[in-house]
Protein backbone atom coordinates (compact mmCIF):
# COMPACT_ATOMS: atom_id res chain seq x y z
CA UNK A 1 0.00 0.00 0.00
CA UNK A 2 0.97 3.58 -0.35
CA UNK A 3 1.02 4.75 2.98
CA UNK A 4 2.00 8.37 2.29
CA UNK A 5 -0.94 8.42 -0.07
CA UNK A 6 -3.04 6.63 2.56
CA UNK A 7 -2.11 9.25 5.26
CA UNK A 8 -2.81 12.46 3.01
CA UNK A 9 -5.94 11.15 2.48
CA UNK A 10 -7.09 10.48 5.77
CA UNK A 11 -6.22 13.79 7.17
CA UNK A 12 -8.34 15.11 4.99
CA UNK A 13 -11.19 13.22 6.13
CA UNK A 14 -10.18 14.90 9.58
CA UNK A 15 -9.68 18.26 8.58
CA UNK A 16 -12.87 18.25 7.00
CA UNK A 17 -14.64 16.49 10.51
CA UNK A 18 -12.89 19.02 12.57
CA UNK A 19 -13.63 22.01 10.26
CA UNK A 20 -17.24 20.78 9.97
CA UNK A 21 -18.18 20.05 13.66
CA UNK A 22 -15.55 22.27 15.62
CA UNK A 23 -17.43 25.73 16.49
CA UNK A 24 -17.01 28.43 13.53
CA UNK A 25 -13.98 30.79 14.08
CA UNK A 26 -16.28 33.61 13.49
CA UNK A 27 -18.59 32.67 16.48
CA UNK A 28 -19.10 34.66 19.47
CA UNK A 29 -16.94 35.22 21.38
CA UNK A 30 -14.29 35.17 18.63
CA UNK A 31 -10.92 35.21 20.55
CA UNK A 32 -11.66 31.46 22.21
CA UNK A 33 -12.69 30.42 19.13
CA UNK A 34 -9.54 32.08 17.30
CA UNK A 35 -7.78 29.99 20.11
CA UNK A 36 -9.21 27.17 19.55
CA UNK A 37 -8.30 26.89 15.62
CA UNK A 38 -4.78 28.41 16.01
CA UNK A 39 -3.78 25.11 17.60
CA UNK A 40 -6.03 22.90 16.22
CA UNK A 41 -5.23 23.91 12.36
CA UNK A 42 -1.64 23.95 12.95
CA UNK A 43 -0.64 21.37 10.73
CA UNK A 44 -0.48 18.33 13.54
CA UNK A 45 -0.07 14.95 11.48
CA UNK A 46 -3.39 13.42 12.92
CA UNK A 47 -1.62 10.32 13.74
CA UNK A 48 -4.28 9.51 16.60
CA UNK A 49 -7.20 9.60 14.44
CA UNK A 50 -5.76 8.27 11.68
CA UNK A 51 -4.86 5.47 14.06
CA UNK A 52 -8.77 5.36 15.33
CA UNK A 53 -9.81 4.96 11.79
CA UNK A 54 -7.59 2.05 11.20
CA UNK A 55 -8.37 0.49 14.50
CA UNK A 56 -11.64 0.59 13.17
CA UNK A 57 -11.06 -0.69 9.83
CA UNK A 58 -8.59 -3.37 11.01
CA UNK A 59 -11.13 -5.46 12.71
CA UNK A 60 -13.37 -5.05 9.58
CA UNK A 61 -15.71 -2.33 10.74
CA UNK A 62 -16.02 1.18 8.46
CA UNK A 63 -13.71 3.92 9.13
CA UNK A 64 -16.28 6.74 8.58
CA UNK A 65 -18.23 5.56 11.40
CA UNK A 66 -15.13 6.02 13.67
CA UNK A 67 -14.44 9.93 12.27
CA UNK A 68 -16.42 11.63 14.60
CA UNK A 69 -14.31 9.73 17.78
CA UNK A 70 -11.46 10.21 15.50
CA UNK A 71 -11.58 13.77 15.78
CA UNK A 72 -12.18 13.66 18.96
CA UNK A 73 -8.95 12.35 19.71
CA UNK A 74 -7.13 15.13 17.61
CA UNK A 75 -9.47 17.50 20.15
CA UNK A 76 -7.82 15.73 23.18
CA UNK A 77 -4.42 15.82 21.96
CA UNK A 78 -4.67 19.72 20.76
CA UNK A 79 -5.98 20.64 24.07
CA UNK A 80 -2.86 18.66 25.84
CA UNK A 81 -0.33 20.46 23.91
CA UNK A 82 -1.74 23.27 24.60
CA UNK A 83 -1.78 22.79 28.31
CA UNK A 84 1.62 21.16 28.15
CA UNK A 85 3.45 24.40 26.89
CA UNK A 86 1.78 27.02 29.19
CA UNK A 87 4.75 28.80 31.74
CA UNK A 88 3.83 26.67 34.49
CA UNK A 89 4.32 23.52 32.90
CA UNK A 90 7.13 23.30 30.06
CA UNK A 91 7.07 26.96 29.16
CA UNK A 92 7.68 26.48 25.46
CA UNK A 93 7.47 29.24 22.66
CA UNK A 94 7.38 27.41 20.01
CA UNK A 95 4.90 23.82 18.90
CA UNK A 96 4.60 23.16 15.61
CA UNK A 97 6.49 26.09 14.63
CA UNK A 98 4.51 28.58 15.09
CA UNK A 99 4.22 30.43 18.51
CA UNK A 100 2.50 28.40 21.63
CA UNK A 101 -1.22 29.29 22.59
CA UNK A 102 -0.07 31.15 25.31
CA UNK A 103 2.80 33.32 23.70
CA UNK A 104 -0.47 34.49 20.95
CA UNK A 105 -3.33 34.85 23.22
CA UNK A 106 -1.91 35.11 26.69
CA UNK A 107 -2.02 32.76 29.35
CA UNK A 108 -6.26 32.88 30.50
CA UNK A 109 -6.95 32.23 27.13
CA UNK A 110 -4.75 29.37 26.28
CA UNK A 111 -5.75 27.79 29.33
CA UNK A 112 -9.50 28.09 28.33
CA UNK A 113 -9.00 27.16 24.69
CA UNK A 114 -7.45 23.81 26.03
CA UNK A 115 -10.74 23.67 27.83
CA UNK A 116 -12.56 24.33 25.24
CA UNK A 117 -11.16 21.45 23.43
CA UNK A 118 -11.22 18.97 26.09
CA UNK A 119 -15.38 19.27 26.59
CA UNK A 120 -15.88 19.88 22.45
CA UNK A 121 -14.13 16.39 22.39
CA UNK A 122 -16.81 15.01 24.19
CA UNK A 123 -19.69 16.42 22.33
CA UNK A 124 -18.34 15.45 19.42
CA UNK A 125 -18.38 11.81 20.38
CA UNK A 126 -22.32 12.17 22.26
CA UNK A 127 -23.26 13.41 19.24
CA UNK A 128 -25.28 9.88 18.03
CA UNK A 129 -26.42 11.77 14.81
CA UNK A 130 -22.86 11.58 13.46
CA UNK A 131 -22.95 7.91 13.85
CA UNK A 132 -26.67 6.40 13.54
CA UNK A 133 -24.96 2.93 12.08
CA UNK A 134 -23.07 2.29 15.62
CA UNK A 135 -24.64 1.00 18.45
CA UNK A 136 -25.16 3.25 21.50
CA UNK A 137 -23.35 1.07 23.50
CA UNK A 138 -20.37 1.05 21.11
CA UNK A 139 -20.29 4.62 21.84
CA UNK A 140 -20.26 4.89 25.04
CA UNK A 141 -17.49 2.22 25.43
CA UNK A 142 -15.45 4.10 23.57
CA UNK A 143 -15.91 7.26 25.35
CA UNK A 144 -14.78 5.57 28.31
CA UNK A 145 -11.88 3.99 27.43
CA UNK A 146 -10.87 7.44 25.51
CA UNK A 147 -11.72 9.46 29.33
CA UNK A 148 -9.64 7.06 30.67
CA UNK A 149 -7.05 7.25 28.88
CA UNK A 150 -6.53 11.02 28.83
CA UNK A 151 -7.62 11.26 32.61
CA UNK A 152 -5.81 11.14 35.48
CA UNK A 153 -5.15 7.43 35.76
CA UNK A 154 -4.09 8.10 32.03
CA UNK A 155 -2.48 10.95 30.59
CA UNK A 156 -2.89 14.24 33.27
CA UNK A 157 -1.20 11.35 35.69
CA UNK A 158 1.50 11.25 33.23
CA UNK A 159 1.83 14.78 32.76
CA UNK A 160 1.64 15.39 36.64
CA UNK A 161 4.18 12.85 37.69
CA UNK A 162 6.36 14.29 34.47
CA UNK A 163 6.10 18.25 36.06
CA UNK A 164 7.31 16.46 39.65
CA UNK A 165 10.03 14.73 38.76
CA UNK A 166 11.67 17.46 36.44
CA UNK A 167 15.47 17.67 37.38
CA UNK A 168 15.26 14.38 39.60
CA UNK A 169 16.99 10.83 38.74
CA UNK A 170 14.36 8.69 37.63
CA UNK A 171 14.81 4.95 36.77
CA UNK A 172 13.49 2.97 34.44
CA UNK A 173 10.23 1.69 35.67
CA UNK A 174 9.41 5.49 36.42
CA UNK A 175 10.11 6.60 32.69
CA UNK A 176 8.33 3.76 31.50
CA UNK A 177 5.46 5.15 33.75
CA UNK A 178 5.21 8.41 32.53
CA UNK A 179 5.19 8.02 29.02
CA UNK A 180 3.17 4.99 28.81
CA UNK A 181 0.77 7.39 30.38
CA UNK A 182 1.76 10.66 28.86
CA UNK A 183 1.80 9.68 25.30
CA UNK A 184 0.77 5.91 25.08
CA UNK A 185 -2.78 5.88 26.56
CA UNK A 186 -4.13 8.19 24.30
CA UNK A 187 -2.74 6.32 20.94
CA UNK A 188 -3.66 2.68 22.63
CA UNK A 189 -7.35 4.06 23.76
CA UNK A 190 -7.45 5.44 19.92
CA UNK A 191 -6.73 2.34 18.44
CA UNK A 192 -9.22 0.32 20.31
CA UNK A 193 -12.23 2.97 20.47
CA UNK A 194 -11.90 2.74 16.68
CA UNK A 195 -11.78 -0.91 17.15
CA UNK A 196 -14.70 -1.07 19.94
CA UNK A 197 -17.21 1.50 17.30
CA UNK A 198 -16.13 -1.03 14.36
CA UNK A 199 -17.34 -4.25 16.21
CA UNK A 200 -14.30 -6.09 16.75
CA UNK A 201 -14.24 -8.67 19.43
CA UNK A 202 -12.77 -8.75 22.85
CA UNK A 203 -9.80 -10.77 21.68
CA UNK A 204 -9.48 -8.26 18.64
CA UNK A 205 -9.52 -5.05 21.15
CA UNK A 206 -7.11 -7.35 23.32
CA UNK A 207 -4.52 -7.48 20.75
CA UNK A 208 -5.34 -4.12 19.02
CA UNK A 209 -4.59 -2.74 23.21
CA UNK A 210 -1.14 -4.67 22.58
CA UNK A 211 -0.44 -2.93 19.62
CA UNK A 212 -0.98 0.20 20.83
CA UNK A 213 0.60 0.10 23.85
CA UNK A 214 3.94 -1.12 22.20
CA UNK A 215 3.44 1.28 19.35
CA UNK A 216 2.95 4.36 22.12
CA UNK A 217 6.18 3.52 23.40
CA UNK A 218 8.41 3.31 20.47
CA UNK A 219 6.69 6.88 19.74
CA UNK A 220 8.25 7.94 22.47
CA UNK A 221 11.93 6.79 22.22
CA UNK A 222 11.54 8.17 19.04
CA UNK A 223 10.17 11.50 20.22
CA UNK A 224 12.66 11.70 22.61
CA UNK A 225 15.67 10.86 20.08
CA UNK A 226 14.45 13.50 18.30
CA UNK A 227 14.52 16.11 20.73
CA UNK A 228 18.54 15.08 21.01
CA UNK A 229 19.34 14.95 17.46
CA UNK A 230 16.47 16.96 15.57
CA UNK A 231 16.73 19.48 13.46
CA UNK A 232 15.06 22.82 14.71
CA UNK A 233 13.61 23.73 11.65
CA UNK A 234 12.00 20.00 10.91
CA UNK A 235 10.74 19.65 14.79
CA UNK A 236 8.58 22.80 14.95
CA UNK A 237 9.16 23.02 18.27
CA UNK A 238 12.73 23.95 20.67
CA UNK A 239 14.62 21.14 20.14
CA UNK A 240 17.19 19.97 23.09
CA UNK A 241 14.59 21.08 25.54
CA UNK A 242 14.14 17.73 27.74
CA UNK A 243 17.91 17.83 28.62
CA UNK A 244 17.65 21.86 29.57
CA UNK A 245 14.60 21.45 31.39
CA UNK A 246 16.33 18.15 33.54
CA UNK A 247 13.55 15.64 31.83
CA UNK A 248 13.71 11.91 32.19
CA UNK A 249 14.46 10.29 28.59
CA UNK A 250 15.09 7.64 27.16
CA UNK A 251 18.83 9.02 25.17
CA UNK A 252 19.67 9.93 28.93
CA UNK A 253 18.98 6.61 29.97
CA UNK A 254 19.99 4.32 27.25
CA UNK A 255 21.94 5.73 25.07
CA UNK A 256 21.01 7.08 21.79
CA UNK A 257 22.07 3.34 20.09
CA UNK A 258 20.24 1.78 22.91
CA UNK A 259 17.19 3.79 22.62
CA UNK A 260 17.11 3.43 18.78
CA UNK A 261 17.37 -0.64 19.28
CA UNK A 262 14.74 -0.46 21.78
CA UNK A 263 12.42 1.23 19.88
CA UNK A 264 12.66 -1.22 17.22
CA UNK A 265 11.67 -4.16 19.36
CA UNK A 266 8.75 -2.35 20.73
CA UNK A 267 7.57 -1.74 17.04
CA UNK A 268 7.92 -5.84 16.45
CA UNK A 269 6.15 -6.73 19.35
CA UNK A 270 3.53 -4.45 18.22
CA UNK A 271 3.16 -6.61 15.10
CA UNK A 272 3.41 -9.15 16.40
CA UNK A 273 0.14 -8.20 18.39
CA UNK A 274 -1.69 -8.10 15.18
CA UNK A 275 0.33 -10.34 13.33
CA UNK A 276 -3.13 -13.02 12.91
CA UNK A 277 -5.00 -10.39 11.68
CA UNK A 278 -6.04 -10.21 7.91
CA UNK A 279 -4.70 -7.65 5.44
CA UNK A 280 -7.36 -4.80 6.52
CA UNK A 281 -4.53 -4.01 9.30
CA UNK A 282 -2.15 -3.14 6.90
CA UNK A 283 -2.36 0.42 7.76
CA UNK A 284 -1.56 -0.16 11.24
CA UNK A 285 1.36 -2.02 9.64
CA UNK A 286 2.28 0.56 7.66
CA UNK A 287 1.92 2.89 10.53
CA UNK A 288 4.03 0.88 12.92
CA UNK A 289 6.80 0.61 10.42
CA UNK A 290 6.48 4.87 9.57
CA UNK A 291 6.85 5.47 13.50
CA UNK A 292 10.27 4.11 13.39
CA UNK A 293 11.14 5.77 10.57
CA UNK A 294 9.88 9.63 11.08
CA UNK A 295 12.07 12.60 11.10
CA UNK A 296 9.57 14.99 12.65
CA UNK B 1 -41.14 19.61 52.59
CA UNK B 2 -38.16 20.62 55.18
CA UNK B 3 -35.15 21.88 52.62
CA UNK B 4 -32.96 21.90 54.80
CA UNK B 5 -33.06 18.47 55.52
CA UNK B 6 -33.54 17.24 51.70
CA UNK B 7 -30.65 19.43 51.01
CA UNK B 8 -28.77 17.60 53.91
CA UNK B 9 -29.50 14.00 52.69
CA UNK B 10 -29.36 14.64 49.04
CA UNK B 11 -25.54 16.15 49.58
CA UNK B 12 -24.84 12.88 51.68
CA UNK B 13 -25.74 11.39 48.36
CA UNK B 14 -23.29 13.18 46.36
CA UNK B 15 -20.73 13.09 48.41
CA UNK B 16 -20.61 9.45 49.00
CA UNK B 17 -20.96 8.82 44.56
CA UNK B 18 -18.32 11.00 44.31
CA UNK B 19 -16.16 9.40 47.14
CA UNK B 20 -16.79 5.55 45.48
CA UNK B 21 -16.22 6.94 41.97
CA UNK B 22 -13.42 9.00 41.66
CA UNK B 23 -9.71 7.54 41.83
CA UNK B 24 -8.77 7.02 45.51
CA UNK B 25 -6.65 10.16 46.88
CA UNK B 26 -3.42 7.21 47.38
CA UNK B 27 -3.86 6.34 43.47
CA UNK B 28 -0.32 6.57 42.08
CA UNK B 29 0.37 9.53 41.26
CA UNK B 30 -0.74 10.73 44.92
CA UNK B 31 -0.20 14.40 44.33
CA UNK B 32 -3.01 14.49 41.35
CA UNK B 33 -5.20 13.22 43.14
CA UNK B 34 -4.68 14.88 46.30
CA UNK B 35 -4.96 17.96 44.10
CA UNK B 36 -8.61 16.75 43.00
CA UNK B 37 -9.42 15.26 46.59
CA UNK B 38 -8.36 18.83 47.99
CA UNK B 39 -10.95 21.35 46.00
CA UNK B 40 -13.66 18.15 45.24
CA UNK B 41 -14.48 17.85 49.10
CA UNK B 42 -14.31 21.63 50.40
CA UNK B 43 -17.81 21.85 51.56
CA UNK B 44 -19.38 22.96 48.24
CA UNK B 45 -22.92 23.16 48.67
CA UNK B 46 -23.81 20.82 45.93
CA UNK B 47 -26.30 23.03 44.24
CA UNK B 48 -25.91 21.66 40.88
CA UNK B 49 -25.95 17.72 41.42
CA UNK B 50 -28.63 18.53 43.71
CA UNK B 51 -30.57 20.08 40.70
CA UNK B 52 -30.23 17.32 38.44
CA UNK B 53 -31.65 14.62 41.10
CA UNK B 54 -34.30 17.12 41.34
CA UNK B 55 -34.79 17.53 37.74
CA UNK B 56 -35.06 13.63 37.48
CA UNK B 57 -37.42 13.70 40.23
CA UNK B 58 -40.29 16.52 38.71
CA UNK B 59 -40.71 14.61 36.12
CA UNK B 60 -41.11 11.50 37.78
CA UNK B 61 -38.32 9.59 37.40
CA UNK B 62 -35.64 8.23 39.91
CA UNK B 63 -33.52 10.66 41.25
CA UNK B 64 -30.77 7.82 42.35
CA UNK B 65 -30.77 7.33 38.33
CA UNK B 66 -29.24 10.98 37.86
CA UNK B 67 -27.05 10.56 40.22
CA UNK B 68 -24.00 10.01 37.82
CA UNK B 69 -24.79 12.31 35.80
CA UNK B 70 -24.94 14.87 39.25
CA UNK B 71 -21.61 13.70 40.64
CA UNK B 72 -19.94 14.48 36.89
CA UNK B 73 -21.49 18.31 36.76
CA UNK B 74 -20.16 18.89 40.61
CA UNK B 75 -16.75 17.53 39.07
CA UNK B 76 -17.22 20.31 36.23
CA UNK B 77 -18.15 22.73 38.50
CA UNK B 78 -15.06 22.37 40.47
CA UNK B 79 -12.60 22.03 37.82
CA UNK B 80 -14.24 25.43 36.34
CA UNK B 81 -13.41 26.96 40.18
CA UNK B 82 -9.89 25.80 40.21
CA UNK B 83 -9.07 26.97 37.03
CA UNK B 84 -11.10 30.84 37.26
CA UNK B 85 -9.23 31.04 40.25
CA UNK B 86 -5.40 30.57 38.83
CA UNK B 87 -3.16 33.71 38.48
CA UNK B 88 -3.69 34.02 34.93
CA UNK B 89 -7.12 34.65 35.49
CA UNK B 90 -8.76 35.90 38.28
CA UNK B 91 -5.71 34.90 40.74
CA UNK B 92 -7.92 34.31 44.21
CA UNK B 93 -6.03 33.27 47.06
CA UNK B 94 -9.37 32.02 48.75
CA UNK B 95 -12.08 29.31 47.87
CA UNK B 96 -14.68 28.03 50.35
CA UNK B 97 -12.69 29.23 53.06
CA UNK B 98 -9.35 27.41 52.19
CA UNK B 99 -6.33 28.29 50.04
CA UNK B 100 -7.22 27.92 46.11
CA UNK B 101 -5.73 24.59 44.57
CA UNK B 102 -2.23 26.94 42.71
CA UNK B 103 -1.61 28.14 46.30
CA UNK B 104 -1.32 24.74 48.00
CA UNK B 105 -0.51 22.69 45.00
CA UNK B 106 1.56 25.34 42.36
CA UNK B 107 -0.03 26.20 39.23
CA UNK B 108 1.10 23.36 37.02
CA UNK B 109 -0.65 20.90 39.15
CA UNK B 110 -3.51 22.82 39.74
CA UNK B 111 -3.68 23.20 36.01
CA UNK B 112 -3.79 19.42 35.84
CA UNK B 113 -6.47 18.90 39.01
CA UNK B 114 -8.44 20.78 36.97
CA UNK B 115 -8.08 19.08 33.82
CA UNK B 116 -8.15 15.96 35.44
CA UNK B 117 -11.67 16.76 37.25
CA UNK B 118 -13.22 17.69 33.17
CA UNK B 119 -12.14 14.36 32.02
CA UNK B 120 -13.29 12.40 34.94
CA UNK B 121 -17.11 14.11 34.39
CA UNK B 122 -16.93 12.40 31.21
CA UNK B 123 -15.77 9.04 32.20
CA UNK B 124 -18.13 9.14 34.99
CA UNK B 125 -21.20 9.87 32.67
CA UNK B 126 -20.35 7.19 30.43
CA UNK B 127 -20.30 4.50 33.01
CA UNK B 128 -23.57 2.71 31.75
CA UNK B 129 -22.68 -0.43 34.64
CA UNK B 130 -23.95 2.54 37.26
CA UNK B 131 -27.19 3.35 35.48
CA UNK B 132 -28.62 0.26 34.42
CA UNK B 133 -32.21 0.88 34.08
CA UNK B 134 -31.48 4.13 31.93
CA UNK B 135 -31.86 3.84 27.56
CA UNK B 136 -28.56 5.19 26.43
CA UNK B 137 -30.21 6.89 24.55
CA UNK B 138 -30.98 9.39 27.16
CA UNK B 139 -27.73 9.10 28.57
CA UNK B 140 -25.17 10.41 25.32
CA UNK B 141 -28.22 13.05 25.08
CA UNK B 142 -27.82 14.61 28.33
CA UNK B 143 -24.24 14.34 28.42
CA UNK B 144 -24.31 16.01 24.74
CA UNK B 145 -26.52 19.00 26.68
CA UNK B 146 -23.83 18.80 29.81
CA UNK B 147 -20.69 18.91 27.57
CA UNK B 148 -22.27 21.87 25.12
CA UNK B 149 -23.12 24.06 28.13
CA UNK B 150 -19.43 23.54 29.67
CA UNK B 151 -17.47 24.44 26.71
CA UNK B 152 -16.84 27.26 24.40
CA UNK B 153 -20.92 28.11 23.37
CA UNK B 154 -21.26 27.98 27.12
CA UNK B 155 -19.50 28.40 30.41
CA UNK B 156 -15.84 28.41 28.48
CA UNK B 157 -16.86 31.11 26.31
CA UNK B 158 -18.55 33.30 29.02
CA UNK B 159 -15.64 33.14 31.18
CA UNK B 160 -13.38 34.27 28.45
CA UNK B 161 -15.52 37.22 28.09
CA UNK B 162 -15.48 37.72 31.32
CA UNK B 163 -11.17 37.79 31.61
CA UNK B 164 -11.65 39.83 28.20
CA UNK B 165 -13.44 42.50 29.37
CA UNK B 166 -11.93 43.10 32.57
CA UNK B 167 -11.98 46.40 33.51
CA UNK B 168 -14.02 47.59 30.35
CA UNK B 169 -17.45 49.58 30.68
CA UNK B 170 -20.18 46.55 29.69
CA UNK B 171 -23.80 46.96 28.78
CA UNK B 172 -27.02 45.16 29.91
CA UNK B 173 -26.55 42.50 27.17
CA UNK B 174 -23.24 41.88 27.68
CA UNK B 175 -23.26 41.30 30.96
CA UNK B 176 -26.32 38.94 30.78
CA UNK B 177 -24.75 36.87 28.11
CA UNK B 178 -21.72 36.63 30.73
CA UNK B 179 -23.50 35.38 33.67
CA UNK B 180 -26.10 33.34 31.45
CA UNK B 181 -23.04 31.51 30.19
CA UNK B 182 -20.20 31.61 32.76
CA UNK B 183 -23.11 30.19 35.19
CA UNK B 184 -26.28 29.76 34.08
CA UNK B 185 -25.21 27.21 31.26
CA UNK B 186 -23.97 24.63 33.73
CA UNK B 187 -27.09 25.15 35.95
CA UNK B 188 -29.58 24.53 32.68
CA UNK B 189 -28.14 21.62 32.22
CA UNK B 190 -28.14 20.36 35.29
CA UNK B 191 -31.79 20.64 35.58
CA UNK B 192 -32.57 19.37 31.79
CA UNK B 193 -29.95 16.85 31.88
CA UNK B 194 -31.49 15.44 35.37
CA UNK B 195 -34.62 15.55 33.52
CA UNK B 196 -33.90 14.00 30.33
CA UNK B 197 -32.10 10.71 32.49
CA UNK B 198 -35.31 10.93 34.56
CA UNK B 199 -37.37 10.69 31.14
CA UNK B 200 -38.76 13.61 30.89
CA UNK B 201 -41.18 14.92 27.58
CA UNK B 202 -39.97 17.03 25.29
CA UNK B 203 -42.46 19.63 26.72
CA UNK B 204 -41.34 19.00 30.30
CA UNK B 205 -37.64 19.49 29.00
CA UNK B 206 -38.41 23.17 27.80
CA UNK B 207 -40.34 24.45 31.03
CA UNK B 208 -37.22 23.02 32.59
CA UNK B 209 -34.59 24.77 30.66
CA UNK B 210 -36.67 27.94 31.31
CA UNK B 211 -37.09 27.59 35.12
CA UNK B 212 -32.98 26.56 34.86
CA UNK B 213 -32.07 29.96 33.26
CA UNK B 214 -34.00 32.46 35.31
CA UNK B 215 -33.22 30.17 38.44
CA UNK B 216 -28.78 30.89 36.73
CA UNK B 217 -29.55 34.40 36.34
CA UNK B 218 -30.89 34.78 39.93
CA UNK B 219 -28.09 32.78 41.41
CA UNK B 220 -25.74 35.02 39.85
CA UNK B 221 -27.38 38.85 40.71
CA UNK B 222 -27.42 36.98 44.64
CA UNK B 223 -23.84 36.35 43.94
CA UNK B 224 -22.69 39.66 42.59
CA UNK B 225 -24.95 41.05 45.95
CA UNK B 226 -23.00 38.59 48.08
CA UNK B 227 -19.65 40.09 46.74
CA UNK B 228 -19.83 43.62 47.48
CA UNK B 229 -22.25 42.59 50.91
CA UNK B 230 -21.27 39.50 52.06
CA UNK B 231 -19.03 39.13 55.04
CA UNK B 232 -15.69 37.10 54.18
CA UNK B 233 -15.72 34.83 56.53
CA UNK B 234 -19.59 33.22 55.57
CA UNK B 235 -18.80 33.47 51.92
CA UNK B 236 -15.51 31.43 52.12
CA UNK B 237 -12.99 34.07 49.85
CA UNK B 238 -12.27 37.12 48.71
CA UNK B 239 -14.90 39.37 48.90
CA UNK B 240 -15.28 43.05 47.22
CA UNK B 241 -12.94 41.35 44.36
CA UNK B 242 -15.70 41.91 41.71
CA UNK B 243 -15.05 45.95 42.22
CA UNK B 244 -10.66 45.70 42.71
CA UNK B 245 -11.08 43.69 39.55
CA UNK B 246 -13.00 46.08 37.49
CA UNK B 247 -15.30 43.18 37.09
CA UNK B 248 -18.88 44.08 35.55
CA UNK B 249 -21.94 43.11 37.72
CA UNK B 250 -25.10 43.44 38.34
CA UNK B 251 -25.01 46.11 41.61
CA UNK B 252 -22.26 47.80 39.55
CA UNK B 253 -25.22 48.73 36.42
CA UNK B 254 -28.41 48.10 38.78
CA UNK B 255 -27.55 49.08 42.25
CA UNK B 256 -28.13 46.91 44.76
CA UNK B 257 -32.04 47.69 45.33
CA UNK B 258 -32.44 46.95 41.53
CA UNK B 259 -30.79 44.02 41.39
CA UNK B 260 -32.32 42.55 44.55
CA UNK B 261 -35.72 43.22 42.37
CA UNK B 262 -34.09 41.80 39.47
CA UNK B 263 -33.09 38.75 41.21
CA UNK B 264 -36.93 38.21 42.71
CA UNK B 265 -38.22 38.62 39.28
CA UNK B 266 -35.79 36.09 37.67
CA UNK B 267 -37.42 33.36 40.72
CA UNK B 268 -40.95 34.52 40.18
CA UNK B 269 -40.57 33.94 36.15
CA UNK B 270 -38.35 30.19 36.90
CA UNK B 271 -41.56 29.40 39.18
CA UNK B 272 -43.50 30.08 36.11
CA UNK B 273 -42.10 27.78 34.14
CA UNK B 274 -42.87 25.04 36.46
CA UNK B 275 -46.31 26.11 37.94
CA UNK B 276 -47.95 23.05 35.86
CA UNK B 277 -45.43 20.32 37.26
CA UNK B 278 -46.89 18.21 40.20
CA UNK B 279 -45.92 18.47 43.83
CA UNK B 280 -42.96 16.11 42.65
CA UNK B 281 -41.49 19.73 41.33
CA UNK B 282 -41.67 21.04 44.93
CA UNK B 283 -37.82 20.52 45.38
CA UNK B 284 -37.31 22.60 42.42
CA UNK B 285 -39.68 25.14 43.66
CA UNK B 286 -37.85 25.28 47.40
CA UNK B 287 -34.29 25.58 45.85
CA UNK B 288 -35.68 28.34 43.20
CA UNK B 289 -36.87 30.42 47.03
CA UNK B 290 -33.19 29.58 48.53
CA UNK B 291 -31.10 30.88 45.62
CA UNK B 292 -32.93 34.07 46.43
CA UNK B 293 -32.35 33.98 50.52
CA UNK B 294 -29.03 32.30 50.74
CA UNK B 295 -26.45 34.66 52.76
CA UNK B 296 -23.40 32.36 51.35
Amino acid sequence: MDLPQYLKRRQRWVNDGLKRWVPAINEFPPQIHEAVHYSLFAGGKRLRPILALAGAEAVGGRARDALPLACALELIHTYSLIHDDLPAMDNDDLRRGKPTSHRVFGEALAILAGDALLTEAFRLMARTDLMTRVPLQRILRAMGQVAQAAGPQGMVGGQALDILTQGEKIDAPLLEYIHSHKTGALITAAVCGGAIIGGGSEREIKALRGYGEKLGLAFQVIDDLLDVQGKKGRMGKGVGKDQSQGKATYPALYGATGSRRMAEEFIAEALAWIASFSRRANPLREMAHFVLSRKS
